[in-house]
């Protein structure tokens, strides 16, 4: 793992390269993609059959999955997963519920309502990908919002295994309370989800991660539906000052870095004395890795230690990185927090590693990636919710303000607009 | 204007058709707006330079426009319309300020502390047609959100004129409260706001209305920033029982379709004698319109009028519409708000016609097209925050779930994930 000291313009610049690198999409996939969706849209169910023997190998006679299924899933599965992850479903629930908003309305006693309504989607599609990236946490962590803003249709889509679906998945899936759930995957998944199809009804917003075709998909759909935010590779920046422990910190990064080849681990810190030992103890603890091919691979590619001469200069650094998580290791981190301007997770103190929000506390663990904290926020129920605005004027407060609306129609050349204020006046 | 008597599935797959022909993009628009989206990446000011000779038909020096020449502009403006963007200014700030949201912080007294942070964006680009489609009060409607937000720097782009920019344009912006004003538009403007130039640093999010090319460089920039919506034709529902005033219902429907031919103007009533009358009441009052040929062209094409037995019918066809606006010239239509599912913005009674709320009564006029109010929201102070969740646990805390989390991510296969809670509790 490198050690740079405090070239603020390498390391940023080094940042965006990284990135840039990622997120540059191949344009043959693209084009397959759209041709995908074009086709899905066109012939429906046919085509998902099609896309699914070919792409996964499955021949499916229906895509639903039924509640039989998913009981005898429920029931293989061990008790001691599904009471944790009943307790995550507690504290996501209970984080959730926070964000929950209401709509308004405002009489100032002159003959004038206006108001906002805010109510929940009709109906959501969650992708959940298979195989080996198949994360009971990401459904709960994309179904539960959607529940607590009210959601009446959750439909999962999830690819089909040559043994059917992950029964972890399918126990994920009953906890959190999906309606529907549909063994189809790729990008036929998402347009049939956009679109609709005789055996799968259209949903109003697709969430959920997936790989690049997922993603192509989602960005050819949206429009026709509501998406989430378009992910890149995700990374985590840890700050620590001199009393920052090694061993915490190193495991925090090689828990992102285990990740993808792609994801990147940044250490920043005042110490250099911590920053030796941060690199060294993520070689030691490398080495006793399942996934240490992966980590390793993603250590040397992205992974980077910084060392700045302020905590001011660390969260400078940070800022302009917006990383999707962060972790500060210094006394008194709350009061950090009015420094930080960019993050989309921000993990305090020691006893608070990333694995703590990714599985259990209750924050959402789908988050903006790649530097998209700066205008892109953690999935929320304010993302399964959809506002109307409303207005009534009595006749007397509207020959009140008649002439200044037209004044205004007039100068924009829309004299229908004029008019339909001045007919309602005519004598 | 034809009428059509409660056929309900074939009104709305000709709603559907309308609307599929009118978001069709042409592929060759889409690549050479990626060609040019490029090109100002990597090149910057010398290519937005180059496209604003080639489009606009006009050599800059320098693309920004000076406080001087916006207080020439502003001196220059009649006084009456000032004074009308002034009071619409207060009836829109006061409506947005209540969208205003906090963030929360949540102990329970177990060592545990979880919360959101709502911040605003730190710049935003608006974008503002020039031509015939400038308008004053979309820079009122896409700015003031974003002050109320908080947005530190707002950029406003409008394309150049032979003339310079429209001064009402100027004085808008100059009530609004934007930041900084270039003069360059289409697909090269959008570019530059994304990826910035060396003359106008990149911002977060795009907002504001704009021609296809506009549209297609929004959506390829998506990603690198957040942008609003993406914006398809725009429609009106009117929804009247044997109560509505013909003259006034036909007055609304023109002021939709003289926007664009592309605009539809719908209306639902129950009462056949009504519909006969609002169509003879839009034939008359076309006469009368100076932009009769384009709300002519777009009654013909677009507009329809539907006879229905019940309101309950009305409600269940504009809900499949999901119109932009909806207007309810019905008694007690505030009662009526429980039945409408979907819609941008509701206007109750018949005081309230849509221009008032296109221009003047604080509701915003940036609203979700084309059916998509089933997922999009109008413009709001939600557009211009981002939102970052942040956590801390004590290490007893921590200890009382670490082998929840631990079950949970070995079960996923990150057991660097696992490690990461567990060597905090190593002896």
């Amino acid at each position: 793992m490198k050690i740079v000291y405090g070239e603020r313009d390498s390391i940023l610049s080094s940042m965006a390269e990284l990135r840039e690198q990622a997120t540059a999409v191949e344009k043959t996939a693209a084009e397959a993609v759209e041709a995908i969706v074009a086709d899905v849209k066109a012939r429906g169910d046919e085509a998902v059959r099609e896309y699914t023997k070919r792409f996964d190998g499955v021949e499916l006679e229906s895509f639903r999955v039924g509640a039989e299924a998913v009981a005898q899933a429920v029931a293989s599965v061990e008790a001691d997963f599904l009471e944790a992850l009943e307790a995550a479903k507690r504290n996501i629930v209970s984080y959730h519920e926070k964000q929950k908003r209401q709509g308004f309305m405002d009489g100032d006693g002159t003959g004038i309502i206006r108001g906002q309504l805010i109510r929940p989607l009709e109906t959501v599609g969650v992708y959940v990908p298979g195989g080996t990236a198949a994360y009971p946490s990401s459904v709960l962590m994309n179904v539960l919002p959607a529940k607590i803003a009210g959601v009446g249709r959750i439909v999962m889509v999830t690819p089909p295994g040559k043994d059917g679906v992950n029964p972890y998945i399918l126990a994920a899936a009953q906890i959190a309370g999906v309606d529907e759930i549909y063994s189809i995957g790729g990008a036929q998944a998402v347009a049939a989800l956009a679109y609709g199809t005789a055996s799968l009804p259209r949903v109003d917003k697709i969430v959920g991660p997936g790989n690049m075709y997922v993603a192509l998909a989602k960005r050819a759909v949206f429009g026709a539906v509501n998406i989430d935010m378009i992910a890149g590779p995700s990374e985590i920046v840890v700050i620590a000052d001199e009393t920052g422990n090694p061993a915490y910190i190193a495991a925090d990064l090689l828990s992102q870095a285990e990740h993808d080849v792609n994801a990147s681990a940044i250490f920043i810190t005042t110490s250099k004395e911590l920053a030796e030992q941060v690199r060294a103890e993520v070689e030691q603890q490398l080495q006793a890795l399942p996934r240490a091919e992966i980590a390793g691979a993603s250590i040397e590619k992205n992974g980077l230690i910084v060392v700045v001469n302020s905590l001011e200069e660390a969260f400078d650094v940070s800022n302009e990185i917006a990383p999707e998580h962060l972790e500060l290791h210094i006394p008194d981190p709350v009061m950090a927090l009015g420094q930080i301007k960019h993050a989309g997770s921000i993990f305090l103190g020691p006893y608070a590693p990333e694995p703590l929000g990714d599985y259990f506390a209750g924050p959402n663990h789908v988050l903006p990636t790649s530097g998209t904290a700066r205008f892109f926020s953690p999935l929320s129920v304010d993302d399964f919710v959809k506002k109307s605005s409303f207005l009534s004027y009595t006749r007397e407060a509207l020959e009140q303000v008649k002439n200044q609306i037209t004044i205004l129609a007039e100068k924009e050349g829309l004299s229908a607009h004029a008019r339909a204020i001045t007919i309602r006046f005519d004598k």
